[in-house]
This record gives structure tokens, C-alpha cells and sequence, in this order.
């Protein structure tokens, strides 16, 4: 296999120079990452703090209570980890890119929670219950904003190029989402497009364009792109099996909240697919126009999605998102970095037991 | 008095090579402007079409409702005849900045329209009143990502630096004001610099970053903003009057919407300072953070606005902003875009007869 921008050896130095051995070998792959990219993620975190303040204090109140006080920081490790993998040293630009993706991702979920009138995130009250619909609204498009301006700073056009398309591509997919709630009818496909505009469009950008910053090769990017592609997409499919409990357990995570907002996500493509005439009235009543749901209803779709296979047909489908992305990744970079982002697609399924 | 910029003979040409002298010399100064730059604007209009295409059928629907059915077109008018005060020729750099202006101006539209729970939006019911709030939050996400998406194809990182700024302090200032919502204490230095956020900023902008696809000279483009900003703040001024039915009498635009939201605008604030106990005790009541409102207390409000000098206080202000418009563009360019630009100002004072 071919592969291309194999700088290993330079990266496996700056590895070396930058993360103890000790602290880097234990651990979840997003510990280990987050330990090898410890100076440029505090220097993005310095850059979330930094923008989103404000001399008007619900921004920087309404921002710091979603962004300092939770998140695993994804997408930008996602970003660095990329730009590392093919051969990046750190520095301004990256990490100014790193911050406009989460920037970009914080302003989704604010408005998220308005769309899908969520009272939980990351285990907390929703912004839009503390501070209000109309705040979340607003610091939203602060942020979104902020995050424009520090890709700016970048004065790369490609990644500007890059991240604005995506954008669009994100907010044409909640709206996808929005048109397609309670739709009974929608198929797998258009699930498909759904989870790639609203959550894989900007994991591949960040990829592509965290490449970029290190790289020139267009091919070298272009693999990099479909690896955060694949991996988002293995990401979301895990993410809306945890919404029921996962494959074999309720874990920390709110569970039934796609469920009560009649969103027609895999588990329940495939689970209606398998199911019974009986079961399919079943469907039709909670999931349908009228969404009509009482309380055993979610344990009982719960029991379904498993008894029926759907969730481990739901498994599988991100383990083969998960198998594409590090096909793509192994085009694109060998090395440690590497070998951690393969490490985080595993990751990304394994979320499921 | 010094000028920068006079390149009036080119322009004069361009003027005369593109519309016709009889129907451009009668009309309001919109509709003169409209007319000198019929062929930019036509691809204006195309791109705003063309960019709010999507298959995700809400978009163009809810957009087209909002963008292809209404508005004046004051900023993108505005760009574009910076552009050609200060030499500039129309073309697609000018064309793609008016219509980013646009689509950020509706962005903001759509999510106002939510934040102030508004009815009425350009004499029709509010988008979020026909598609619901959620279409509303996520459609203006998107246009916002698309003039984002405009702006990176000038390929000028000065006015993506420009506009993104712009929109960062637009947010900024949209919060500020939710925040000073029913503040009896509102200074009005502090409504000044709400105004000069959510409104003048992006008016800045525009004329700026228009200027600047056109000549590249800094001082030309800042004065060439600094009207902008002047223009937009009179802008603001007059339209926060004609909430209260303007100077004279209750014209097309629903009235008393800032009244019932509790907006403390410079009406409100001249009239609260200019007020007996009794009447402040009124304010307090209707403007108060109880906002306790009868049926006949906007027309009581209008009466004290009026009787108290206010209006005319307002209105004075808004006049000087105009004044101080039409001497920095003075400062900027000479001929005839320069002239109708002169003009727009004391339109947007007049418009308060």
C-alpha cells in the first residue's frame, strides 16, 4: 500500500520531546493524544478562553459554562493530531484552527439544545435553561463568529475555504434533521446523509484542514479528510446506539432523547426493518406524526433494538466506518500520530459496550 | 477641505454608460441608487438565489420567503456604491461581498425574529410564525455559513477579517441588548454603543470592505467606514422613532414593538429623562422589569414621546449622525455615487416624516 508524507521519524522525535514515555503508553487513546498534544491544547484552550470573552458577561458566562466546564475536546485533538500525523510541528496556525472547530462545534450544540429543546448537556442543565433560548441563540452566533475570525488569523484560504463549506453542509443537515423528525418513511440513506452533513462534515474538515496546515500535498489531505470523514461517521452511529443504552447497558449518558424526539436514527431503521406487524404498530405510535409515547415506551424500543439485532447491525456498521477511516489514514501517514488516530476509530466503537 | 480618492471623471463615465439619465435623476435616493447600479445589483440578486439553493427543501423556501420577497436591499446597495464612489467598477468581487452582506443581515432577521418572538417581519407573518422557531435558528445558521462561504471567494483576506469582525460584534451587541431589556437604568450612552453593535457595525463594514475592493488606499476605505457607521447609526436612531409611529404619525411599519418588549431605546430615554414623577412612575410601570402594559399605554407612550420633545431629541440626534456621514464621505470620494451616498443620510433621516 501506498503511502504518502511518511516523515516518521521526524514526528516520533517531537513525540519524544514533548510527552513522557510514562504518561503516554497507559491509557484511552484520548488520554494518550491529549497528553502527546499537552502545549498546543493548552495553547487552545488559552485561545477559547481568550475569544470568547466579552465586556457583555453572559457571553463569557454562557460560553465558559459550556466550553471550560466540559467536553472531551475532539475535535480539535482531532485537528492537531492531524496536523502532527503528517508531519506538523504545533504552532499558531493549528492551533488557531483547532479552536474555530470547537468554536464551531460549541455554537451547534447551543443552538442544538434550542432545536431539540434538550434540558442536558454534558451531564449539566442546558445553557438555554440557565441563561435562556434567546442567549443561547445569540452567544451561538458569537462564537460562531469568533470562530470565523480566528481561521482569519490563520490567513490560509483553503482552510477558510474549508471550514465555511462546512459549515453550510452542518447547518443544511440540521435542517435535514429538523424536516426529516417523525418521518417514518426515511431511509437508510437518508439517515446516512444526515449523519454525514451534521457531524462527519465537520470531523473531515478538521482532519483535511489540520492537514493542510502541515502539509501541501493535496492527496496527503484529501485521505486525511476521509479518515476524520469515516471516524465521524463511526462517531455519530455509536452515538445514537449510547442514546439507547448502548449494546449491552445504560451508561452515564441521558439515554432517550433522540427516542422523544421522534429522531428515525439506525437503531430504529434497523430495528423497524426486522420488526413484526405488531411491532411495527409499535413504531408507528412512538416514532410517528403524532408521537405518541408513554413511560414503559422507551424501555420497551430499548429491548426491541437489541432483541432484534438492530444494534449490533448498528455496531457493525460503525466498526466498517471505523475499518474505512484507517484505511484512509494509512494512506496518508505512518507513526505515532498515526497510530493513535487508528487507536481513536477503535476507540469511537468501543464507546459502545 | 482635503479629498482622497477623486477619480469623479471615471465614474461620471461608468454612471452614464450604465443607466439611463431619466431614470435615475427622479425618485428617493434608493431608487436613484437602485437604478445606477442595476447590473450589479441584478448579480446581487443571482447570488443571493443561487447560494440559497439547497436540496433540503426548507432553505430555499424559508429563505426565499424572508430574502426573495422583501427588503430594501440597503446594504448591499450600500456596499456597491462605495465601491464605485471611491472608482470601483462593479464586478465579482463587490457583487459576492454585497450579497455575504445580505445573507448576514438575513441571518440576523431570522434569529431576531425569534429572540424578540416578533409576529410581523417586511409586512408578512414572521418566518418563524410559517416554518416554526427551530427552521427559523437553523436556516439563519446557514445563510450566515454562506456568506461566509461568499466572502472566502474574493479571495481578500482584508474583508473576511472585516466581516468577520463585524459579525462578532453584531452577536455581541444583540446580547448586550437582550441583557439591557427592561434596565430602567439604561444610559444612553450605553443604548449608543447597542446601536453601534447590532446595526452600525455592519453598515462599517460594508461600506469599508466595499471601498476596499475598489482602491487600496486605508484612509480612503476608513472614512468610507466611518460614514457607514454614521449612516447606520442614524439609521437606528430613526427606526428605533418610527417604533413610536416616527415624528408625526403611525406609517406602514407595525408600531410599538420595542415598546412591548421593553427595549429602552433613545425615545424612551429622552422622554423618561424629560419626565414629571407621574409620568416616570408610568415608564417604570409599562417599561419596568414587571413590564405591566395596558391597551392604552403605547398610545399614551407615543403622546409623552411626542409632547416631552423627545421624538425631536431623537430625531436631532439622528441628524447629526447624518451630518457627520455625509462629512466623512466627503472626506472619501467626489461625483456622483458620492452624492446619491450623501443623499441616502438624509433619507434616512427624512424617513421619519
Amino acid at each position: 500500500m501506498k503511502r504518502f508524507g511518511a516523515r516518521t521519524q521526524g514526528i516520533n522525535l517531537a513525540v519524544q520531546a514533548e510527552a513522557k514515555p510514562a504518561e503516554v503508553r497507559t491509557g484511552a487513546p484520548m488520554d494518550r493524544l491529549a497528553a502527546f498534544l499537552r502545549r498546543d491544547l493548552e495553547q487552545v484552550e488559552a485561545l477559547l478562553a481568550e475569544r470568547a470573552a466579552s465586556p457583555v458577561a453572559t457571553i463569557p458566562d454562557l460560553s465558559g459554562y459550556l466550553i471550560a466546564a466540559g467536553g472531551k475536546r475532539l475535535r480539535p485533538i482531532l485537528t492537531l493530531a492531524s496536523a502532527r500525523a503528517v508531519g506538523g510541528k504545533g504552532g499558531e496556525a493549528v492551533c488557531c484552527l483547532a479552536a474555530a472547530v470547537e468554536f464551531i462545534h460549541s455554537a451547534t450544540l447551543l443552538h442544538d439544545d434550542v432545536v431539540d429543546d434538550s434540558d442536558l448537556r454534558r451531564g449539566k442543565a442546558a445553557a438555554k435553561n440557565v441563561w435562556g433560548a434567546s442567549a443561547s441563540i445569540l452567544v451561538g452566533d458569537f462564537l460562531f463568529a469568533r470562530a470565523f475570525t480566528l481561521m482569519v488569523e490563520t490567513r490560509d484560504l483553503r482552510i477558510l475555504d474549508i471550514l465555511s463549506r462546512a459549515s453550510c453542509v452542518i447547518a443544511e443537515g440540521e435542517v435535514h434533521q429538523l424536516a426529516a423528525l417523525n418521518n417514518a418513511e426515511l431511509s437508510v440513506g437518508e439517515y446516512m446523509s444526515i449523519v454525514e452533513a451534521k457531524t462527519a462534515a465537520l470531523f473531515e474538515a478538521a482532519a483535511k484542514a489540520g492537514a493542510l496546515t502541515a502539509c501541501n500535498d493535496e492527496r496527503v489531505a484529501e485521505a486525511m479528510g476521509e479518515y476524520g470523514r469515516r471516524l465521524g461517521r463511526a462517531f455519530q452511529l455509536v452515538d445514537d446506539l449510547l442514546d439507547y443504552g448502548g449494546l449491552t447497558s445504560v451508561i452515564g449518558k441521558a439515554v432517550g432523547d433522540d427516542f422523544r424526539e421522534g429522531k428515525q436514527t439506525l437503531p430504529v431503521l434497523y430495528a423497524r426493518e426486522a420488526a413484526t406487524a405488531h411491532d411495527r404498530a409499535f413504531w408507528d405510535r412512538v416514532m410517528g406524526p403524532q408521537r405518541e409515547q408513554h413511560e414503559a415506551d422507551l424501555a420497551h424500543a430499548i429491548h426491541l433494538i437489541r432483541s432484534s439485532g438492530a444494534a449490533d447491525r448498528t455496531l457493525e456498521a460503525a466498526r466498517l466506518e471505523a475499518a474505512a477511516a484507517q484505511a484512509a489514514l494509512a494512506q496518508a501517514a505512518r507513526g505515532p500520530f498515526s497510530d493513535e488516530l487508528a487507536g481513536l476509530a477503535d476507540y469511537c466503537v468501543n464507546r459502545a459496550f
